[in-house]
């Protein structure tokens, strides 16, 4: 099959190289000529994906036409951005099949990224779906056994993902529920942001946790108002995700977390950040999704405080645990 | 209130401490002369709680009649002595309280701990309650911020436990559902088994979090089974308490998985650890349970394979990896 594959950063990257793998024709498409130049050059990503072996077979490109060649896209241009690489660089998607692995939800407008698809390039849901779960770049590309969902509204549409992205080491699920992927791998970026704060104040495995097993309840919450199916949340784009975001050295969100709470200020830590962390951008859009729905987000809030009214990690956590003691299922 | 704490091994200690804490008088039983000469000697638990002081006002002792003085009794006896504690040391638990807080099946009878309490001791299910949680007792007595749940079928009883219990850094929420709480706390160490294994062999946080998730799913299988509420195993006595031991250092099962993990035997392993790792035992009582209630448990199944038919760990979790891939919620 013919593909394109957006963005080269890690993650664009490391799918692109499992579609080669299974025998696919991959055009990686990125707006940077540096990275192209860099790929061509020495057959590795050395900035988001260093040590890996990029074999000759994979066409790396910044003219975005020929992204009309393909016929399956998958976008890994990050949230933030999608809406004005589309339009700027004028990518033909009419008519195609399109497979997000971007998480986030767009600032201002609050679109999911779907929605924006569905805005800018006319695409239809059944053309639309998004492949998610606990699934770092760096780990699948050196073969570490990955399990992830491929959801789709569109009944054929998802085993199409299951079957092009499958390797003996990328198990892929199918799922219909493409609003509970991209909430829970959207606001997985925020709880991340607030555990790590919880190791940056060395607060201990506990409260972590509980936070954590908090933080779910409250991603549950918000995406149940906006129509996801609440299983999707307890799956593995949804918790199995959450752990692993919460847990593993290499999020940048939790170390975004981490550095605030061993009392970094915000403006210092994005300063210093090559990549984009993409949690602060989701704690601003969550925070206002949550007004918009009227659903109670106490984490979210408390991250939000930090981020933008410069509120100490400290006060803001000692605001979580003080919130009064409830039946376990009334908050 | 006058209460009696059974077990003076680090979780009795601790909850020991924090009903102090709160102006309860404590009688803390063990049948073992040395841990009570050592405590009252050092007023430390150095062997199961080393560093913490232990007030004076907290009265040891080997004489179980004492325990007839308590109002409420506290169990912290580990799941597989209980029953012979009971008979052997002649407990006096007639018309008494029970708040349970250790974790496990019992072998053989695959009874639940609440299941025992009423065979045994005449216990009501109206007097019975379980405390349970992401709850290391290393990190409660050292002020680690803390949430846990305490479960009763009594309307009432869950929120006097609520209450006994709760301090400014130990946060208690209420529940109506001790089967799933029961199940959540033991189900979760042969997990945290199979967690270890994937830390021992190096297999990555992709498949770490993959793992934990379908954990999950395999211990709300089972629950639900038995009657526990699904919601149940989302909350902190579930998710929570899953979290917290397969990713902590101080998680004597996760341990056991690690070591079995990097090559060494299950016999050699048990024979050289100080202190029970319950999961051994849980994982023949939920294989077990899991064939009584026809309910497919395939993590358990892989771990009672490594256990107790000398699989090697690295082929029980290429079995569980090259299950076909289905939709999510088929497995």
């Amino acid at each position: 099959m013919k593909t394109g594959v957006l963005g080269a950063g890690g993650w664009g990257t490391a799918l692109s190289l499992i579609l080669l793998e299974n025998g696919h024709e991959v055009i990686l498409w990125t707006h940077d000529s540096s990275t192209k130049k860099e790929i061509e050059k020495y057959r590795e990503n050395k900035t988001y994906l260093p040590g890996i072996r990029i074999p000759s077979e994979l066409n790396i490109t910044n003219d975005s036409s020929l992204i009309g060649e393909a016929e399956i896209v998958v976008n890994a241009v990050p949230t933030q951005f999608i809406r004005g690489v589309i339009h700027d660089f004028k990518i033909p998607l009419e008519n195609k099949q399109i497979i997000n692995g971007s998480k986030g939800i767009e600032r201002n407008s609050l679109k999911r990224i779907s929605e924006i698809f569905y805005e800018c390039a006319n695409v239809t849901a059944d053309n639309y779906a998004v492949i998610s779960g606990p699934s770092h770049a760096e780990e699948v590309t050196r073969k570490s056994p990955t399990n992830v969902v491929a959801a789709s509204e569109d009944i054929f549409l998802d085993k199409q993902v299951q079957k092009l992205f499958t390797r003996p080491e990328f198990r892929v699920y199918t799922s219909n529920d493409v609003v509970g992927a991209e909430i829970g791998g959207s606001l997985k970026n925020v709880i991340a942001i607030a555990a790590g704060i919880i190791d940056g104040l060395e607060l201990g495995d506990n409260t972590k946790a509980a936070l954590i097993t908090r933080g779910l309840a409250e991603i549950s919450r918000l995406g149940i108002a906006i129509g996801a199916n609440n299983l999707t949340f307890a799956g593995l784009s949804g918790l199995g995700d959450l752990i692993v975001t919460c847990g593993s050295k290499h999020s940048r969100n939790r170390k975004v977390g981490e550095l605030l709470g061993q009392g970094k200020k915000p403006d210092e830590i994005i300063n210093t950040m090559k990549m984009v962390a993409e949690g602060i951008h989701t704690t601003e859009s969550a925070f206002n999704l949550g007004k918009k729905h009227a659903v109670e987000l106490p984490i979210t809030e408390q991250i939000y405080n930090i981020l933008f009214n410069d509120i100490p990690p400290r006060e803001a956590m000692s605001n979580l645990m003080n919130r009064s003691a409830k039946r376990e299922w009334w908050w």
